[in-house]
Formats: C-alpha cells, structure tokens, sequence
C-alpha cells in the first residue's frame, strides 16, 4: 500500500495545487488553501482538562497549526464559554476545529450524539471523525445531521456569521495503538464508502496516504508523531514527521504530548511545524524528480 | 457459532445458577442475583433528550428492568440533577446503569473520557462498553481507571454509600446495523481478551451469546430488539425477544423504540419482560430436556 501511496499523484502536488480540485467538498478545499496559505500542517491534539488550558493552548500554537483537535468530552468544565472563546481564537489565528468523537454508533444514536447534548459538536466543529465499523449508513446519517445544522445556523442575517460554515467527516480508516484491529480490508472499505460521499468526507485518519486511483485527493491526519520515535505503556505507538509526510505521504500530522509536555509549547509547535512542513516539501521536490 | 452457544452449559442454567460462579465480577454476580430475584432480563435503552424525560422514562419502566442504558451524551440538559435522581431511581426501583458509550480510542485518552469532562460517567454508570479495535490495552486502561474511581469514591464513611459501588466492562463483540463491519475474527478476539479480564470484563454486546469453553460464564446483551422484526431508514435491524434469548442464548434484551414509542410505556415494558423472561424459561426448560 506504501509503494502505491508514494506513486498517486497527490504525493507530489502541493497543497495549493490540490487545493484546485473542483470535486472537493467546500471544507477539503478550504482546509488545503489554509495549509498552502499558512504553510503548516500541524495539527494539535488538546488532550487538557479545563476551558483556561485549552483556549490558552489555543492562543500558544494557534499561529503554527491549521486544525486543532478536540476531545470535548474531557474538558471538566465545557460550555458555551469554551465554545465562544474557541470560535474567537480560532477566527482570529485561522486553524479549523476537529473534534475527535470517533463516532461508532447507529444512524439515529449517531445524529443526537452529533447535534444534542451538553457538547452539541455540530455546532463549533468544523470537523468531526467517525468509524465504519457499525456500517456505511453512519456517513449518511451524519451527513444529514450536518445540512440540517448548516440550514438551522444560516437562517437570519444576524446569524450567519462569517463563511465558510461548512461541515465534513473524516473516516476513521487506521490506527497506530499496539495490537489494534484494523484489517487490511476495513480501511478498503472506508476508501470504498469515502469515494462514494466525496461531498462530506474529506478524509481519513490512517497512518498513510490512501489515495489510489487517479481523482482521489483524500486529506490524510495521521496522529501519534513526536520528534523520536517510540511509545506509551498503554499501547501509543510514536512515529516521526518524516516518516508520516515524507514516507507515509499523509498530509497533516498530529502532535499531542510532544508539544504538550514541552517546558515551551510555542517553541515546540513552532519545531513540528518546521519538520512537517520541511518533510513535505522535500516529498514533492523528490517525486517531481523522478518523473 | 449459534449451534456452539446453544450447547453450551450456560444456556441450560437459570440466571441464578449461573450468579453462583465464584470467578464472576463482582458486578456480573450481581447482576445476575437481580435478574433472578425480579423476574427480568429487559434493558432499556433511553433515548431521550432531557433530565426530566429521563427521570420520567425510569420511574415506567424501572419496575420491569433489570438495567437503563443510558447516551448521556444526548441529554440537552445533563448535569448533577440528572445523575442523582438516576441513582435515586435506580436504587429504589433497582436496576443498573450502563452507559453506552462504545469507547474506541487509545488508553491514555480512554482514561480521561471515562472518567472526566462534563460526564464523567465512571461516577454514576456502574456498566460501559468499549470496542476493542484501537487494541486489548482498552481493556486495562479502562479497568485501572475504575479502580482508582471506586478507591476514591470509598474515602470516607460518610461517602461510602450503599453497596455495591462496582464498575464493569462490556466489550462490543458485534452490532445488528445493516453493512456492520465487525468480523468473526474480531468477535473472536473480544472473546480472547474477555476470557483474559474477567475481573473487569463482564460480557459482551452481540447478537448471541459467546460461551464457548466449559467455564466461559459471560454476560449477553443484545440491542436491537422488538415484538416483531424489521428495520428502520438508518441501518438499524430488529430482531424479536424469542429469537434473541430463546435461539441465540443471549441474555439481556435491550429495546428502545418499542417501549419509547409505546402510547403506555409501562404497558410495553411488561410486555417485553414478559416475552423476555418467557423466552428464557422456555430455554432453559427444553435444554434441560435434551441432557
């Protein structure tokens, strides 16, 4: 699947020239521009505790990221100040949101997790992630939550707010745990379903770039990436920036504990950035070579 | 697999026999006391988006349930006020509490899901469910969480509060959603890993029950279930109380829709325990017959 990877065309175009693409869902596209535009494609996981962490986490590495991701549900004290002061940063240091839900559920179960509750993610997530495991109906089912939202949220001038307000799925297609159970054929079928839904999924969270056949320009998040390779007790397994984007040709990296547990996160952030985006510009120069 | 769970030992035992196994969880042996002792095998499942229509769903339904299975995360209004009247009812009208929250992320971020954010679900739902795709450490991270939960919550006399104060697992084994990925592979390796963690791992959600080995003495809950087969727009497929506990040996019936979109709720969970528990009977009593 690498070798495969490392040949599609997308390996060795830059983000602005696959951000041209007029199949993309209007998200995909937008996220591309940012990442060209900003030339970061680091992601950070903010895996804190407290609305205060998490926008000051936000304030520390917002200029060096395109997507933060979330995990609302570990915020003690989530609500609508942690959403109005994410939706502020966010506006103003340009990164889109991405709450890491892992949705895994029934297609009605699945469309109240998204839009109700104490979190109601469809509201200040641009982005949200999903497993395949209980059937395609969930892309459908989520999709249509999400329009249902969009027309909701766009029906005053008042309330229109600033574009884009647009919402996308990424498949949860690989994971990097210890012993995970992601079969060869699970992520196949996730390619499967993602090219027939290309107007709400933009991707994948895998451990590799899945695009194969000609028009695919799928986004790949690719987390565990600290600066050393290595692991956790429980299981995390680590892998480089070069590895990810330059081997792997994924498309953004997402960093947790390596820019959290830095003495300086600014510094740090500002280090991932530096590599994933070195790794990836050496990854298109090199491919373009060999044509 | 049917015809193997058909012959297995645990499908000729009543649930109290069954209660009587000394490698039982403490919560397992538990449940099973209770399910005999009232006569029910029904869970719930409560789809609802308020407190009050929560409290309210209990107060029917409590009478004829062994356990409510719970999305607190579609609950608009989720807080203190939900979780003490669920444990005022639940301890009144004994049941337990599972939440169905179908983790599947890595360990470190399991943890803090399971125990923090605005649900902090290891405080009031004695039953979760995880799958075990993300790889066996959930099953650990999950455990060693609950015991540091259950250890702080027995600080002092005047916090001890009623017994039991137990946490269990169940592993998601398999689902009923049209297009479900889940293999025989995978549901083989839940059952490894059960087999494993029997101190925290009570059983499992699946079509049918798992039993296999002479002391394998797990848990079935089955979802999807109502008075007469089907499916719905999204994937979800029925299956009726006779086939779920008299043909596949599983053990708990979980219904949502049939009693939530009863005219008399009260009335439709008498008619499920009843179908339920018959189907149990009628089980255990031909099984014998054959030996």
């Amino acid at each position: 699947m690498l070798s495969t990877a490392q040949r599609h065309s997308s390996s060795s175009k830059t983000y602005g020239e696959r951000s041209e693409d007029p199949d993309l869902t209007p998200l995909a596209q937008y996220l591309l521009r940012l990442i060209h535009l900003k030339q970061t494609n680091l992601c950070v996981s903010a895996d804190v505790h407290t609305t205060l962490e998490l926008l000051q986490l936000a304030e520390d590495v917002g200029d060096y990221i395109c997507v933060l991701k979330t995990h609302a549900d570990i915020i003690d004290d989530f609500g609508d100040k942690t959403i109005r002061g994410l939706n502020e940063v966010s506006r103003r240091k340009k990164f889109l949101i991405f709450e890491d839900r892992k949705f895994g559920d029934i297609g009605s179960t699945l469309q109240h997790q998204y839009t109700r509750g104490p979190l109601a993610i469809v509201k200040w997530a641009s982005i949200v992630n999903a497993a395949l495991f209980p059937g395609p109906a969930v892309i459908p089912a989520l999709a249509d939550a999400a329009r249902r939202a969009i027309l909701a949220h766009n029906t005053s001038m008042a309330e229109l707010g600033p574009p884009p307000y647009f919402r996308a799925l990424l498949l949860l297609a690989q994971m990097s745990s210890a012993g995970n159970l992601f079969t060869p054929e699970y992520t196949q079928q996730c390619l499967h379903h993602a090219r027939q839904n290309k107007n709400f999924v933009m991707g994948f969270i895998a451990q590799q770039s899945l695009n194969k056949e000609a028009d695919d320009n799928f986004i790949t998040m690719t987390p565990g990436v600290q600066l050393s390779a290595g692991g956790d007790s429980m299981g995390q397994q680590y892998n480089t920036p070069q590895k990810v984007i330059g081997e792997q040709c994924s498309d953004i990296i997402i960093v947790g504990r390596g820019i959290l547990a830095a003495r300086d996160r600014r510094r740090a952030a500002h280090e991932y950035r530096k590599q994933g985006w070195l790794a990836y510009q050496e990854r298109v120069r090199s491919a373009r070579k060999k044509r």
